[in-house]
Order: structure tokens, then sequence, then C-alpha cells
């Protein structure tokens, strides 16, 4: 397996992914087809004595950057490591790609280069979300800002598709995310796509609040990629605050050290089940090939876990039961 | 000062706010009016021997389920507890009135029966929010599921008074809640409102992730009623997951248990801090008179607490202020 990787666009530098990238080739057994500064990965190479054997470098001269307006920038910068891995990915020149940079282009080199699956309107991310049994999946969260009720019916479709595989869940239930949990609750939109949910194939639960997401009673939910990104931003920010103020309870005395001491294994866990890093990736559903957004802010092991999820969903071929079905 | 008091459409029933009220009454010093049912007030008054001095019984023969929707139960169930509240606040029989009902029949009774503020479009609600400084006020928090630009505009307005007069704050930071804190991202309503906020005499911070609120950055956040229910209702669900996993790690084996017995007080402080009971209530600013509206599952706690943010409300007269500036 070949995975393409677009070195470009994250917070912490191109040199990080790399670090990242060169585990996940090692753990997981892959080649890699490396889309960057041609110089920084052989120097970074040369540095560390790297064996490059199954190693494709492709120099990237230009970078989309998170200011740039996406579909211009898939447009005009047509050296970008971006556009130059979906690309390679169009042409067969590897079996996935992975990038952490500027979602909105990334969802339109995937729409415009790699192209759209018959009978999608719109891609979608489709992230893992935590819960008490597990994880569940969040789709659209972030991808498309407004939507229309036939985008979430079809994320509803492809949301479980992909739930079914990626989780083992026969017939998995979707949820509407909601203000509330009656039918006759919400925004024109959740209103109108309710009803398209409720009539359709899909095995509908119906509206879920945001408070119960964490209860893992659905397997799959929809919304707007407002809504979707609001959501995942929002879990993250409060698992930081509680464990913020977790951390200043404990240093408070001796007796909280103590106490601390004595739970590091167990507050470890918890800050690991609560980190984006440990689930790395998500699918952009709906494209005919495999296209993975990573976290902007991913570290090394973070951006090696998103490669991994790409192998699995490369492995389980997932787009050819979203293009069987749809 | 009297407050009126609606004491149907509670979750924990009317007994359960009754008794929050008459905390409130002997904490704070307040005459009651109570709407709701005459024979379960009384009832209780005599079960408990009351002193019923300070206290007026409206008994309301009807009550507005989370079902009804909201205009029609406000135009039909005049004998509903609610409806009478409202009525009762707009003749100065009270000087604010306190409901846990449905939500957008509260709204819709301020907008209908005590009135809207002149230059205001929409009323909203405005609801504390955590942070690491102390918190931040967010409008609206669930009343208008679907906003325009200029409604955003005009919550940021009266934010920024209810913010100054009651964190204190002198010429309060306004956010708007998005995507991205870039400008040029978001959907078609947060764009749209950002160029407003800009050209507007707000305090303009720009845009925030949600990532961000707990950072206590703003003072005030503005989003739409159905990102807001969303933010409110997710804040709540992962506080409580974090603290449902917390509770099975400490009780794993008798090192663990050790060290929660140890933290006791500290988690216990985590605890109050991300429970809404703590808060209580919320204004629906825009409205002409004092209208507050408490979580649906209030204890008596809570209530109390709700009615005690009610009495500051009214002693700030932050409504004086609000029509002074719009």
């Amino acid at each position: 397996m070949n995975i393409i990787v677009d070195l470009m666009g994250s917070d912490k530098g191109d040199e990080e992914l790399l670090v990242g990238a060169l585990k996940a080739k090692e753990e997981y057994g892959i080649d890699l087809t490396l889309v960057g500064n041609e110089k920084t990965i052989l120097d970074y190479l040369n540095k560390t004595n790297y064996n490059s054997k199954g190693i494709s470098i492709v120099n990237a001269s230009e970078t989309i950057t998170n200011e740039d307006n996406p579909v211009m920038a898939i447009r005009k910068k047509k050296e970008s490591s971006m556009v130059i891995a979906a690309n390679l990915l169009k042409e067969g020149k590897g079996d996935g790609v992975i990038s952490t940079g500027n979602t909105g282009a990334l969802l339109a080199s995937g729409l415009f280069i790699v192209g759209r699956i018959k009978g999608i309107d719109r891609a979608a991310i489709s992230a893992p979300y935590p819960t008490k049994k597990g994880f569940s999946i969040m789709l659209d969260s972030g991808a498309n800002a407004d939507c229309k009720p036939e985008y979430l019916l079809q994320f509803a479709k492809m949301g479980s598709i992909y739930a079914e595989k990626l989780l083992g869940v026969k017939n998995p239930k979707v949820g509407l995310v909601n203000i509330g949990s009656e039918q006759g609750k919400g925004n024109k939109l959740t209103l109108e796509t309710y009803d398209l949910l409720k009539n359709s194939d899909v095995n509908f639960y119906g509206n879920i609040e945001s408070r119960e997401l964490t209860s893992g009673e659905v397997d799959v939910f929809v919304c707007d990629g407002f809504t979707g990104n609001i959501i995942l931003k929002n879990t993250e920010g409060v698992a930081m605050y509680i464990f913020s103020i977790l951390k200043g309870k404990f240093m408070k005395n001796m007796r909280t050290k103590l106490a601390a001491l004595l739970l590091k294994k167990e507050l470890g866990e918890i800050k690991e089940l609560m980190d984006y890093r440990e689930y790395g990736g998500a699918p952009i559903l709906g494209v005919k090939k495999p296209l993975f957004k990573a976290h902007g802010s991913s570290d090394s092991t973070a951006f090696k876990n998103g490669i991994k999820q790409l192998i699995d969903f490369i492995e389980k071929d997932i787009i050819k039961d979203i293009q069987d079905t749809l």
C-alpha cells in the first residue's frame, strides 16, 4: 500500500508530520509518497541516515494556508502540496491521501480533482466522537458550513455504511443533532431534515440533543458542518478546561498532590480518551478515493494514528460500498 | 420586591419549585406571587405550617408543556400559569417573572404579552458560561433557532450592557462564535454578521472558536439560538461524561478509592463549577420587563439561585439601560 502524504500546512511544521509518516511506515509496513519541500525532506532523511526504500518524494513549491480561499487556492496554486497530492491520488499513484491543511481546500481538491461519487451533492468530514460505549461517527464535522436537508440525508446514508464497516454495527442508528428531542423542535434545516430522514431507509433514531451525544445511544449523528465543527471544538475545549481545573486543584497542597500521584495512571487514561490526537484523522466521505483530514495541530503521534485509520479505511474498501449503495 | 413564580412545567414537579421559591423568600426577604395549582400550593403550606405572610397565590388551571407549539400555547392556554404570570408582570403586579417552562412559549409570552423593547427585533436568552476567569455571557442560548445578522448585532449590544452591569467590566469584549478565528470563515450568517459587528460601536473581538469559549478571552459571545443551545448542552454533556468516567476510575481499587477520598472536596468544587444548577437562570433580554428562564430540570437549590439572579437583575435595572441605549 502506498500512502500519499501532504506534509505542508500543519500548525507544527512539515518535519513533525514527516516524523509521524516515517513512524507509520515502520509500524504498518507501508510505502510513502511524500509531497512537500524536497529539501526539507531530504535534509531530514540524510540527518537521520534514513533508509529511503519505499519512499518517493514529490517536490511542492507552494503552500495552501488557512487564510486561502479554498476554491481559489485549488485553482491557482497548482504547485501546492495539496493539489499535487490530490492529482497523484486521481492518477492512481497512491491508495489514499492524508493532509492536515486547510479543510475547505482539502474538500475542494476532493470535489474538483478527485471527483464526487455519483448521487452525492456534498462530501462530508466524518469524525469519530468519544462516547460511553466507544465512539460514534459525526458528519459533517466541518466541510459544509451551510447545508440543505438533502445533504444531511446523504450524510446519513454514507455515515451508516461507514459505521457499519468501521464499528461493526449492523444497521447503525442515526440521530439528527438538534435542540430538542421531540419532533417539531429545531431550526429550519433540522425541521425539514427530520421529515426526510423519517421517510428514508436510514435507521432513524430521531433527534438527539448535544447533551446526549456522549451517551453512545446512536452510532452516527448528522448535522451541518458548522454545527459539527462547533461540537467537536467545544468538546475539546470543555475537556481541556476541566483538566486544567483538575490540575490546579491537584497542586493545591500535600494532600491533593498525594492523591494526584495515586491517580496518575487513571488521569492519563481519561486525558487520552478526550484527546483528538488519539483519533488522528477523519475521512472525507463522498469522494471517489480515500482522502483523510488530520487535525491541523496534529503532532507526530496524532499524524501516525491518522495514517493508521486511512490504511484501515482503504483495506475495508468503504468507498466501494458507498458507490454501490448510492 | 415581589417575584412572580411560574410553578408549572418543571421536570421535577411543582412542589420542588415551590420549596426553592420559599427558600428564596426567607433568604432574600422578598414577597412571592405563586402561580400554579392552588390546591397543591395550599396543601404544601398547610402541611409545613408555613406562615403565608408576603405570599399571594394565583390559581392556574392549565399547563403549557414542552410539546406545545409556543405561539399557539400562549394564544390558546389563557389559564396556564405562564400566561397568567406574564399578564401579572405586564400589569405591574410584580417586579419580575421566573419560569422553568417551555422556552419557546416563555419567549412568546415575553414578546406578545410583556412586549418588546423598541429597536429590538428578537429577544434572546442570555446564559452565563463558565470560563477560566469566571464566566462570560452567551446569547442567544436557545430562543431563536434561526437568526438574521441584524439580530446578532442587537444581541451584541444588549449583551454588552448586561455584561457591563453584571460582571462590572467596562466596555466588554464581544466575540462572534464561529468555526475559524480568521475573518472569512463561517457560514452565511456568521460571515454577514462579522461585517455588521466590525462596523458597529460594539467592542468587537472578532471570531471566537468554540474551543476557546472557556478561555474567558471575551466577556460576551453571540450566536444564533440553535448554536447557543448546542454549545450549552454539549458543555453540560461533556462535563457529565468526564465526571462519570472519573467516577468509574475512582471506584477501580483501594488505591483509587483512597485518592478519591483525599480529593473529595476538590472534586465537589469542580462539579459545582460545571453544574447548571449553580447558575440557576438566564434573562430573556429584549423584553420590557424582567423575565427569567430557569433550567427545566432545576431542583429547589437551582431554582432558588435563579431567583437570586432575577433579584440582582431587577436591582441593577438593566432593562432601563438597554432601553436608553437602543
